[in-house]
C-alpha cells in the first residue's frame, strides 16, 4: 500500500521502518525535517506537509505528542484532512484524549474519509522490534481492511470497539495502570529504604510474584534510580493521567489513585524532573520521606 | 525433623501436608480442634496446646490471622515460648506487624530459642500445590539450618535480612503492591464501564502488557465480579494495609496509595463486604460512580 | 453612570438591583428574556443582545455560569466586545478560569477597552443584601475609577493585583477553602454519627471554636441534611475545584485536598445530586460509610 | 474543693492557676518536678506521686501528652487509681483516644471512682486567660456536681454525652477540623505564591469571608511562615490525626482528608519539623511545589 506517516519521533520512526520492511511505499512528514533524512535513504519519500504525506495514501499514520499537535497536523493549514482522499484512512496512533478522537472522527466523516484510532503500548525499543501491542477501534470493515498493517507494526492487535475514541479510552486506562505501578513501587521502595532494607530483594520477590516483565523492567529502573534517558517523558505521563481523569469526569467516575498521581507528576515537574523518565515519579515519594534523590 | 505446626487454617493446612509429604513428623495444634482431624489420619500427632506442639520440635511453624492470635499462641498460657526447647526454632509464617515480630524475637532470645520470620506469598491453592514464595529473615546460620523446609513448602525462597522483622516488612510491602493493583483495576474498570466499554478487552490487553498471571487472575475476578469464596478476606486486606501504614509511619515515609486503600477497605466493610475476597475493594469505586454492585 | 449588566441569574439580579438603587441607569441582557422583566418595571432598559447592553455603557458587568457562557457573551456574535466603546470597561464578576480571564483581557486590550475582574464572595441573599465581598484586579487607575461601584454591590472590596486574572485566582482559592470546609464537616459528622454522637453538639462547639458565621451556616445545613434549594449548585462546585486544580497545575503546585474534592463532587453527581447545594458533598462521605443519605 | 492536678505542662499550668484563683486548694504532681515550683509559691501543695495528688481530692484533673502518659499516671505504680477515694472523680482533660477513655472509665468504675472526660480546645495562652472551650462527658449527676470547675477553667462548657469517651471523640474531630484548615491554607498559599500573588490579600479576604479569629491567627502564622515557638507541636498533630483515623476505622467511616494529613505530618517529621508548630504542615505543600521552606 501507499502509506503516509506523520510524526517521526522515536516511536514513529520504529513503526515507519517496520512498515517499509513489510514492503509498503512510505511518504513521511515531520515538523523537524532533519529527523526524517535516514528514512529517505531507506527509500521513503519526504513530504513538505502533512497534506502531501496524505495525498496519495491508502492510509496515513500519525504518531504525535498530544491533542494539540495532532489537531494541527490534521486540521491545520496543509493538514491531513485537506490532503486525504475520500475512502482513504487516517490511522491515529497517538495517545490522545477521547474528545480529540471524537472531534477528528467527525471531521473525517464530513469529508467521507475513514478514521481509525490505533494507539499502541510499548516503548521506542518495542516499536523498533515490532513488539508493540496495538489497540484499534473503528468501523469493523475498515479494521479488516487495515488489519495486516497492525500486525506489521506490533506483536498483537486488539479490537476495542466500533468507535475510534474507545481505543483511546482503553489506552489511557492502560497507561493509568502502568503509572499506578510506578507510584506503588516508589512508595514501597521508600518505606523499605527508610527501614534499612535494600530494595533489591523486594524487587526479586515482586518479579516472581507478578511474573511480569513490565514489573521487572520498571522496578529495576526505580530500584536503581535510573531515569535517563527517558523512554517516556514525565510530562507525557502527566498528560495521560490528566486525560484519564477527564475521561473519568465525563464518565462520572472518581479516580483517587489517578488524582494522587496527577499531584505527584506536578510535584515532580516543579522539582526539576522534566527531562527524566516518568518512572521518576518515585522520587516524589522519596523526597516526601526526606530521602535524597537518587 | 520433628516439626510442630500451630494454626491449621486453609493456608496452614496446605503447608503442613507438604511438610508431612517431605517426610517430617508433625505435631499439630489448632484452636478449633476438629479442623486437624484429617491430618491425624495422615499420621500427624494432635497436641492439646501450642506448648505441646512445640515441646519436642526442632522447629514449630505458626500460621495465624494476626498479631493478637500469634502473641496469644506464643506468649499465652501453655504457649510456644513455654514449650519450645532452647536452640529450637519458631518459624513464624503469619503476616504480622514488624513490632510484633520484634517483640517475639526478643522474647525467644531471652529463652535462648531461635526466631525466624518466614511469611509466604500465595493463596490456599498455592499452599497446597507447594507453589508459595517464602521470604525468610533471621540469623544466617539458622536460615541455612532450616533452608530445606522452605523449599518443601514453596517453589522459591528469598532471604530478606538478618533480622526477622525485615521479612515481615517485605511481606507487608508485597501485599501493598497487590492491593494497589486491585484498586487500580477497580478504578479502571469503573471508568471503562461507565464509558460503555466492557472490561474484557481491557483485561486481555493488560494480561499481554504485564504478562503476569497475578494480573490475569485478579483482573478476571474483578471484571466478572466474582468475589466468593474469599481466597483472602477483605478484613485481612485492611489489616495488612493498616500495618503497611504503621511501618511507613515508623520509618517516616508517607504512603498516599496505602492511605486511599485503607479508606476503601473501611468503606467496603461498612457496606457489608466482610465475607468477600479483598479484590472486592473494586466495588467501592463502582459504588462511588453510581454503578450497582456486581 | 450608564451601566450594562449581562447575566441576571440569582446573583446578578441582586447586584443589578443594588446598582439601580445607587442611582445608576442600567441596561440589562439575559439569554432567558423573561427573567429580566421585573427589572424593567424598576426602570432598567432591556437590551436584545449583550452588545446592545454594552453599547452606551461606561461599564458593563457580567455574571455568568462559566468560561463558555462568558466567552460567548463577550466574543460571540453581538457580543460585548463588539458593543463596548473604547475606554469603557468590562467588569467580569463571574467565577471563571484564569486562562479565560487572560484571554478576555487580551481581546479587550486589542479593542482599547478596559477589562477588570471583580468576582464576588457571597450567596444570592448576600448579593441582594449588598453584603458581597468583592475582589477586584486590573489597572490601578481603572480600579479607582470604578471603585464606588464595588462599594455599591458589596460590603467590602479588596484589590488582588494589577492583572485581572489575579482576582480570579484568588476567588478560586477562596472557593477551594469553603469546599474544603464542607468536605471536612462531611467526614467529621459521618464519623460522629457512626459513633452514635449526634452532630448538633459538635456543631455548637465548632461555631464557638471558629467563631465564624460561614461555619455556622454551612455546618447547620450539613448537620440537618438540608441541601435544597441550592444556594450554589453542586456542579458549579465541581467546576470551581476543577479550575483550582488547573491553576495549581499551571503554577506547578499539587493540591491533594482539591483532588479528593474533585473525586467527591464527581461521585455526588454520579449519584444523582445535581440539583442539590454543593454542601451535599457531605453525602459522599456518608454513603462511603454505609449511612443512608439524609 | 480539694483538687488534685497531674500534668503541669503549659496547658495544665494555666488551668491549675485558674482553679487556684477560683479558691480551690490544689495538690499538684508533675513528672519533671521543678516545673511545679512556681505553683508552690502560689499556695499549692506539691505531691510526690500522682496517687498522692489524688488522695484527699474531690476531683483530680489530668492534662498529659497522650494515652501512654495518662495510663501510666492513672494505672501505674502510685497512680491515680490507687490514690483516689471512692466517689471522688478523675477529670481527664488530655486529648486521648476513645479506647483509652473507655479503658480508664472501666478501671475507675471497678474501684467505684468517677470518671469524667473533659478535653479542652485552646492553646496555652487561652488556658492562662480562662478562655478554653471545655467539652465534658460522663454521668449527668456527676457533670452537674463539677460543672462549676469547667466554668472556672474556660469560657464555655459543652456536654457531649453520658459516656466519657464521647467527649474525646468530639475533641478528636475538632482537632481534625483545625488541621484540615491548616492543610487547606498550605495548599492555597502555595498555589497563590507560585502564581506570584502574595498571600496577604488572600488572608484578608478569608478573614472577612469566614469571620473567624482561628482563621485569622493560623492563616497569619502560615502566611508569614512563623512556626516557632510551637503552640501545639507537630507530632501531637500527627497523634491526633492518627487517633481520628482510628476512631473512623472503629466507626466504619473512611476519612480521606485525615489520611492525607497523616501522610503530610509524617512527611513534615521526616523533613526535620519536629520542633515546629503543627501549622507548619503547610511547608509540606510548599516543598512539593518546589518552593524553598520559609
Amino acid at each position: 500500500m501507499n502509506i503516509g506517516f506523520v510524526g517521526l519521533g522515536r516511536m514513529g520512526m520504529g513503526m515507519a521502518r517496520n512498515l517499509m520492511k513489510a514492503g509498503h511505499q512510505l511518504t513521511v512528514f515531520n515538523r523537524t525535517r532533519e529527523k526524517v533524512e535516514p528514512l529517505r535513504g531507506d527509500g521513503a519519500r519526504v513530504a513538505h506537509s502533512s497534506a502531501e504525506a496524505a495525498r496519495h495514501a491508502d492510509a496515513v499514520f500519525t504518531m504525535l505528542a498530544d491533542d494539540l499537535a495532532l489537531e494541527e497536523m490534521v486540521l491545520g493549514e496543509d493538514g491531513i484532512a485537506a490532503g486525504l482522499a475520500p475512502a482513504a484512512a487516517h490511522i491515529s496512533s497517538s495517545t490522545i484524549s477521547t474528545r480529540c478522537a471524537r472531534r477528528l472522527a467527525e471531521e473525517h466523516r464530513k469529508r467521507k474519509q475513514v478514521m481509525i484510532s490505533a494507539p499502541v503500548f510499548g516503548r521506542p525499543d518495542a516499536a523498533e522490534a515490532k513488539k508493540l501491542l496495538v489497540v484499534a477501534a473503528g468501523d469493523e470493515d475498515q479494521l479488516d481492511r487495515f488489519r495486516s498493517l497492525f500486525d506489521q507494526i506490533g506483536r498483537l492487535a486488539f479490537i476495542a470497539g466500533p468507535e475510534p475514541w474507545q481505543a483511546n479510552a482503553l489506552k489511557l486506562c492502560g497507561n493509568f495502570m502502568i503509572a499506578s505501578m510506578l507510584e506503588t513501587f516508589g512508595e514501597a521502595f521508600t518505606v523499605l529504604r527508610k527501614s534499612r532494607i535494600e530494595p533489591q530483594v523486594f524487587l526479586e520477590v515482586m518479579k516472581e510474584l507478578f511474573g511480569s516483565p513490565v514489573y521487572a523492567a520498571y522496578g529495576a529502573a526505580i530500584a536503581n534510580s535510573k531515569f535517563e534517558p527517558p523512554g517516556f517523558a514525565l510530562k507525557l505521563g502527566l498528560k495521560d493521567v490528566r486525560e484519564a481523569l477527564r475521561l473519568g469526569e465525563e464518565a462520572g467516575a472518581p479516580m483517587p489513585f489517578a488524582s494522587i498521581m496527577r499531584d505527584h507528576f506536578i510535584s515532580a515537574l516543579a522539582n526539576g524532573q522534566e527531562n527524566l523518565d516518568w518512572s521518576s515519579i518515585a522520587l516524589v515519594s522519596a523526597r516526601a520521606a526526606g530521602l535524597q534523590a537518587g
